[in-house]
């Protein structure tokens, strides 16, 4: 008997039918001999309404009562997916955050957790119960007041509570079969993965991936949880994102890490970001480093970094920074505030742009795969405006309007073309 | 400066622009000099939508899962006052029962309160705070299980806090004016009382009175909690519900009872009894209280009682109760189980019958107050079924198609006819 903890996100428990569904897909495996943890996120758009009704009452909802407020729907989804299970004959019970023991900092809106202590849901599945549990949600320790853990706080409520009960595995259920090796409405011919390695995953999520958080996964692979994503609508397998073995300790039980793991795992885009060129910049010590404290002290997220070498004869450079397109107005204003201090010449601001990112954990020890990238991107008259790398990633920022073309180039280029169309692709939810 | 808990009913929040004006009214409060704490109740028919999902999934929902899916309620519409609250720039805290201190048995769907303590609402307040707590929920201490506290939970949760925290008043806000001699639809003439004793209150609640429920003012009474029932859509004053001084040794401070009650508080009806006539029962010692253990064991709540005066050649009797409509079924399917047991000869069921109760702490001195009560239903061709009175009360049963004319009857009788037409009155939520 193994320990499988199920996530359902807010689309698989949108009304009374899909909650009946769910609630018969957690039987089953109940009755299939596991003991079961399930975390559920809020019906459907009910986050969404809550959100509404606070801005309807004020501009600026103090950010301890909103959690309070959103919470309501997790209480919701849970106690009904409870319900439905109970009328199933399968004996369940519901427990919000705190009463699960998820206990995070005062950080109202994005709380971290500090601590998970299941013991009532030990209590719960050890008397045979299926355990239900809100995600997204816990409660600071010091104050004893709710708090909401931000966005992919279901899914990281999912996967604490799999790394606190030592569960075999967790399943990350939504309307998509897996991780794809690229964005099926995008590149048609993309192929779901069997499994794809945490490193790997982590990339993909942090470059644009939206089936997985990256906080999710970033927790996974450090207390070294198997993920399983799959579809709440099939009874296929999905993608396990397997913790490599020099990631954790945690011994594997239920799936082997194969010997070798393929050249490429998948591409990752993102449309989401804007690049930010400070031209004229003095070129001298300490300026590029003036610039990213501003930056870093006002927490906007610098993703990829380009300096041009200058010339001789002129003793300035131009500094291209891509960031999330919601801090972009943000770092702007800032370096305008601050361009006495750095001296610079001009500021050119472009949202038109997007980044494609190649991941694959074999293509550090493979030279030719950067000739591949580029070459494919080349054959299709696609300009590259920055470049950057990883272990496991290259990334290039193209103009928006070419990134979908260089998408299906690379995914063709190396060989991931699948030889049917996939299914579509769409985000999970918190 | 002195402590205030105002009680809030669904009704009073319904939409976001009622949350908004309930909120100017609590921060009225604060900035007169008060201290306030908030009791309230799920938003308009929420709880009613909660319930029909629930039945959605499920034909017979477990009760603990009922009250962690209900207690949803009350926490979006906490939540929700205490950011319109803040939105006026007064500082407010949300809190649910169980952090409101809110100790019940684990009696799921009708908890009673058996301790509280409400040590944050005190920080809370004492921080400069209007605390706003969740009507109609508390927490089993022993099994930390959220619980409901039923019907007139709100009220009850905002008599209980009063009690608790040595409040000044508690004000019971809702739709209606206060308490009414009488139901202004039935009588329009009727008018509002300034004041009523909790034990004339008692009788008027237990009677068929809706405007506050009976363990609310049970509990009023027993702790000495002043209760002021009064409109949430005007500033005038309603009506104050004062305990006796003989009912409790907390002082009173903020309103002086009068040395002489008038005769009347009120007239009481109630529509929803059933009378059932158990016929030819032997008149022997022991019949009677056969059938009347048979209907506790089963725990039928029995009214009104009347037994036949038998004649010395007819060695039997009749034996009449009232008992609640929603019982009348369950007894019946008793007493015709038990028909050989009893040996009595028939039964007849009649749900055509209202009950009018006359209220008032003046009556049991005062032996003109039946002749006037008989004389006004005689005078009307009102025919009685059955009598029952108590220290402060007389109560009949009449058919129900004259009970609204008994009303009217006897409220006039008694000079109780105010000048101009009452507006009209609506029962309050839970």
């Amino acid at each position: 008997m193994s320990l499988i903890v199920q996530k359902f996100g807010g689309s698989s428990v949108a009304d009374a039918a899909s909650v009946r569904r769910v609630a018969r897909r957690i039987v089953e495996t109940k009755n299939a001999g596991h003991d079961v943890v399930v975390v559920v996120s809020a019906m459907g758009d009910t986050t969404d309404e809550l959100i509404d009704l606070a801005n309807e009452v004020s501009s600026h909802p103090p950010a301890r009562e909103m959690d309070m407020l959103l919470t309501s729907g997790e209480r919701i989804s849970m106690s009904l997916l409870a319900i439905a299970i109970n009328d199933l004959g399968a004996p369940a019970q519901s427990f919000t955050g705190s009463q699960a023991g998820m206990i995070t900092d005062g950080d109202h809106g994005m709380a971290s957790l500090v601590e998970v202590t299941p013991f009532r849901i030990q209590e719960s599945i050890d008397a045979g119960n299926i355990a239900i549990i809100a995600g997204f949600q816990g409660v600071n320790r010091q104050t004893k007041d709710i708090t909401t853990l931000g966005r992919g706080g279901s899914d990281t409520t999912a996967v604490a509570l799999a790394a606190a009960l030592n569960a075999d595995v967790c399943e990350i259920y939504s309307d998509v079969d897996g991780v794809f090796t690229a964005d099926p409405r995008i590149a048609p011919k993309a192929h779901k993965l069997d499994q794809i390695s945490s490193e790997e995953m982590l990339e993909m999520a942090a470059n644009g991936a939206k089936i997985l958080h990256l906080r999710c996964v970033e927790y996974a692979r450090r207390f070294g949880v198997k993920l399983h994503v799959r579809s709440s609508f099939t009874r296929a397998e999905g993608t396990w994102v397997i913790p490599s073995p020099d990631d954790t300790t945690v011994s594997m039980s239920t799936k082997e890490i194969p010997l070798e793991q393929p050249l490429i795992a998948g591409i990752a885009h993102d449309r989401n970001q804007v690049k930010i060129t400070v031209v004229g910049v003095p070129d001298r010590p300490g300026i590029a480093s003036r610039i990213f404290r501003l930056l870093a002290d006002a927490k906007v997220n610098v993703d990829m970094i380009v300096q041009n070498v200058s010339v001789a004869d002129e003793p300035t450079t131009d500094l291209s920074v891509t960031l999330p397109e919601t801090q972009g107005e943000l770092a702007v204003n800032l370096l305008r505030a601050a361009e006495e201090k750095i001296g610079y010449a001009g500021l050119e601001y472009d949202d038109k742009v997007g980044k494609l990112s190649l991941v694959g954990a074999g293509m550090k020890s493979n030279p030719g795969v950067s000739f591949t990238f580029f070459d494919a991107l080349a054959a299709n008259d696609i300009n590259i405006d920055m470049i950057s790398t990883s272990e496991v990633r290259i990334s290039v920022i193209t103009s928006a309007d070419r990134l979908d073309d260089a998408v299906r180039a690379v995914h063709t280029a190396f060989n991931l073309d699948s030889n049917q169309d996939a299914t579509v692709y769409a985000g999970t939810g918190r």
